[in-house]
């Protein structure tokens, strides 16, 4: 289908208004299936808000992620789950189950974007799940447990709304300034949360059945490996690093090359040494130097200091401990070698989260009934569901992203793929009920 | 002297109105002197102008550049120099000769600063030479020539008011963006020229009867020489070259380390080759990479594009163009190693300037004449007489810097220095006069 006659056909079910059915309790015999038409066409409707020419910018807290998340409200309450915000920012939406003393299935995931990012990590989640909900009620079939769908805050800049939501946060991380310029404090007012009282949103250990997230890959394996699903197994820790790295401002000309404390070449070597430590050995860690910045950042004047930081990640704890030191080292040997200091700050260390067996057999049986080809797999990237692993059992859907694209304006996933894992994450959902 | 004591001296010193004294003419026997605690004193009280916590910032067309013109303009007031302001936006003070049929001497150097420099680079020659004209008419000495003191306005952006003495320049060139965010267009009307006329500032071959500017050397030779006048032989030629590295943007931790096309890498690994071609063979070429920006420039996002610059410089042509093509071979190189796009942009290409050995001599012989120490030495920075050279006489006096440090805020060169340096110039003057 062109990709006109498929947003005129997705606006025109899009429009279709929510008729409640009255709910029955049914005994589910075949594996039920989403709308996939309307899934897809709120997708496209979405690539909208945010979108500039070097690719989607819904930052937390900025304008396009105020527009990104009314859009999404408006999804819940067609879908008949009337949304609420919790004082950390998220957005709540729950189709009741019978039987109140079960604690409920909690399925979503986020809307905002990197800088110059796509339309698909986050949004395909958070969507599949308020789809899932919808279905569940179009069909007919009631839950014995509630099903609550959320859409966490703030994803991008470290997992902020799954963090405050288990309480891993401080009144400290408040004033950390986000992407957007504004502190998580403003952002969280300004979606619609209360700062000051961000602890009510806590969730403990127990609140929760299970928790599972669908999202894109971001990485090229399953599209590699020609496979529709993929059954994660955990989420690769991950350690951020900032690199303050100090030389000497010089003047570029006057400046012989063995009197220089050049701050750039500093970072360069450092840049290199990384990458070959990284690639160095067998297995899948990998680090990034992502952002760099350069201070006086003047052609013909010899840099002072930069500023960098290193993403590093890894499924092995072990692994993550020996690289830290394995930089830090660096940092001194090249900065003996340079005439340059390197300063290390920890901006962010998350654990590996390992999934929960019995919610990767409801993604695996519900895969398998759909006839959709899957393996397991890790997660390179961190999700809010590495947080909920810990008060909750966890699960993740992955669906191919084409040339395995993400973080970019090219991320794409096909229509198709974007239908397999929602009907996953729906039956998966009717499995966790049983 | 102590810093307080020295600048209360020189304040009342400044304070001193300029009387005019009658011209005579008069065989002059010993070495003149100029008012050498004057002329510190200038350079005290412009160190406010422009001042940040992180150097000096008097960026050619900034605030800070206007307010430091007005200083100076004053200073050329004071100096009996009634002052004009050409089309191109320089501004000229003239001493009038005894003889009306020679051309005038031209003497003179810029007060703009790069980004968080110091004070000295540029004020130095720019006051000693108002302070030189100002000598020679208290003590009464008047020149046959007539002696234009000049302050070339945007030096540090490339040479930009010499460059338009010229004629060097282009009505594209005008829309060129300064450091200061404006165009060189708005920049000459905001400084008091007239863009439109800008030719009609232009001097030809023969209009100067030469040039001599004072400096600070901005490298550490003579101090680790111990001396105290630089004659400068000439002008490192020099190229400035903007490389664009277009690689792709994805995520940082799904997408495994062999599927990457990470335009960041490919910088740290241009930036090492660069520096290891240029140390690894003998001689006093230099190159610097000393601008770069990332973007997206994220923590988790692989860099999709970097833009750096490289500043190369020598005073043999041949091996600027044997570099510019190594250089441009690391970019086929480390392009296809790591998946990426190299392309060079030529932003600046200045050929070697020579000074003119009569105007060494005048220099030479004045030092000696003062009992300075001296050596012959290469300029490894650019400056505005690289440009009057081609149409005049050329010849630099370079004094100092302590620890061979400019472009920084830390740049210092000793109040005997700067006498020294001035003493030279106006005895020079008066050796080119004869």
């Amino acid at each position: 289908m062109k990709r006109r006659e498929f947003l005129q056909q997705s606006a025109a079910l899009a429009a279709v208004p929510f008729v409640g059915v009255p709910p029955t309790r049914r005994r589910i015999r075949a594996p039920l299936h989403v709308d996939g038409a309307r899934l897809n066409s709120w997708l496209a409707s979405f690539d909208a808000i945010g979108r500039t020419p070097t690719g989607i910018n819904r930052v937390a807290y900025s304008q396009a992620d105020l527009a990104g998340r009314t859009f999404t409200l408006d999804l819940f309450r067609q879908a008949g789950l009337a949304p609420r915000i919790d004082t950390a920012g998220n957005i709540f939406g729950r189709l009741e189950g019978s039987s109140a003393s079960l604690k409920p299935i909690l399925i979503g995931s986020h809307i905002d974007s990197v800088t110059d990012g796509g339309n698909f990590d986050g949004p395909l989640g958070s969507f599949a799940a308020i789809e899932t909900a919808r279905s569940l009620r179009e069909q007919g079939v009631r839950l014995r447990h509630s099903l609550d769908v959320v859409v966490w805050q703030n994803e991008e800049g470290g997992t902020i709304g799954s963090k405050l939501a288990i309480g891993e946060f401080t009144d400290a991380d408040l004033d950390k300034v986000a992407r957007s310029g504004k502190t998580i404090r403003e952002g969280i007012q300004l979606v619609g949360g209360d700062a000051t009282r961000w602890r009510d949103a806590v969730k403990k250990s127990g609140d929760i059945a299970c928790y599972i997230e669908l999202h894109i890959e971001q990485g090229g394996l399953l599209e590699k490996a020609d496979l529709q699903i993929g059954v994660v197994q955990g989420i690769v820790g991950l350690r951020w690093f900032e690199v303050t790295i100090t030389g000497f401002a010089n003047h570029a000309g006057a400046t012989p090359m063995n009197q220089r404390q050049d701050a750039m070449l500093a970072a360069a070597k450092f840049t290199v040494a990384v990458n070959d430590a990284i690639t160095g050995e067998p297995g899948r860690q990998v680090a990034t130097v992502g952002r760099l910045t350069v201070s006086p950042n003047t052609t013909n004047v010899i840099p002072a200091q930069v500023v960098l930081t290193v993403d590093l990640r890894d499924l092995d704890r072990a692994k993550l401990s020996r690289f830290t030191d394995t930089f830090e080292r660096f940092g001194r040997e090249i900065g003996a070698a340079t005439g340059t200091a390197f300063a290390f700050k920890r901006l962010v260390d998350s654990e590996p989260a390992i999934a929960s067996p019995k919610v990767m057999d409801w993604i695996d049986t519900s895969a398998a009934a759909l006839g959709l080809t899957r393996q397991r797999m890790p997660s390179g990237a961190g999700h809010d569901a590495q947080e909920i692993s810990r008060i909750a059992p966890m699960g993740m859907i992955f669906v191919p992203s084409v040339g395995g694209i993400s973080h970019s304006p090219k991320e794409f996933t096909k229509a198709a793929d974007v239908v397999h894992g929602a009907d996953v994450l729906l039956n998966a959902v009717i499995a966790a009920d049983r």
